[in-house]
């Protein structure tokens, strides 16, 4: 019997190096995945479709989204370009025992948070002063870019209290290190074993 | 400021490999420390008081057991012999940041759960044929004895359900990775933090 995987929210103000530490655990840790979002956004040179993203138009969009339930476990509307989690990618993967990881922001992570059980990690910056340091240290950044992102950052982070696990990214392999201790954790919690591995240990 | 440790529970049929396994996350992972039990029993050859235990006569404990509130946080009789675990002490130890384990059985564990706020631990055998074989494997022990230890592991197992991280001990490596990551995991745990980190991270 397979143990159905758990469903992680992921939340990072930008510049907090999410990316980076979601890619380093995910090449370690075998039985992790992103599940492909939906977008209308049209796709970028490079992208294919149903691996980078579902490319849908508007309409089928909203035909998914309108569902009841909805078709998507959450979905976000980004500079006019839908997003969105589709549910039943997630419960195929889940169903495999797969760990599903959704990067979304603090909206986002409170829809899912409403309707199912997920694990929620905030990742954040040792400080604003640093996360501000380092948006300038790229260097590629204009100064509204910057100001746009900090004040974003400063409304993200009061949000922090509502997750289960907060990940401060002062030193990177620190961070790796705890994102990978918390899902391997979370993979050794007594009630995501069915009860039948209970009985199997006590005959 | 310091943030307060966290208590830790470990309990474990014998033969399951938690002292080992234990060794070597506490050689790892700075911050986590045992608390030195109180006992009525006279010390072995080697044993230092206040380092092995806190060697006490029964008057001694019983006068600190019976305190309001008890000066244990637990306590059991074994084989005649009282071993207790102060309360005082782990109170020391978590206020300067230091994690505690608690090594006891699914009893103690029952008693501290009742009244404090655990992170709860077991270590299980991937079978109890698994366990028999490991225990006969020794070569050391009388055939009542693995018999005994067998009715105790399987009586144990029945409570595994009351902890919220089980472990299971079929590849040593992987459970030793298992084990910290939960440490690691806990350390990371918002409600551990002090609000005042929160204002730190918001400002």
């Amino acid at each position: 019997m397979v143990r159905e995987g758990m469903l992680l929210v992921l939340s990072a103000p930008s510049g907090c190096g999410k990316t980076t530490i979601l890619k380093r655990v995910m090449a370690g840790l075998p039985g992790l995945v992103f599940s492909v979002s939906h977008t209308t956004r049209p796709p970028r040179p490079g992208e294919q479709d149903g691996r980078d993203y579902h490319f849908v138009d508007r309409a089928a969009f909203v035909a998914i989204r309108d569902r009841q339930p909805s078709g998507f476990l959450e979905w976000a509307e980004v500079h006019g370009n839908l997003y969105g989690t589709s549910r039943e990618e997630v419960s195929r993967l889940r169903a495999q025992g797969l760990d599903v990881v959704l990067d979304i922001d603090v909206q986002g992570a409170a829809r899912v948070r409403r309707d199912w059980d997920p694990v929620t990690v905030f990742i954040a910056p040792p400080s604003l002063a640093e996360l501000e340091r380092r948006l300038r240290g790229r260097g590629t950044e204009a100064e509204e870019t910057i100001a746009l992102r900090l004040a974003n950052a400063r409304r993200e982070m009061a949000a922090a209290d509502d997750y289960q696990y907060l990940v401060v990214n002062d030193d990177l392999d620190v961070a790796v290190d705890a994102l990978r201790a918390i899902i391997v954790a979370e993979r050794c919690r007594r009630r995501r074993m069915p009860s039948g591995e209970t009985v199997e240990l006590r005959l």
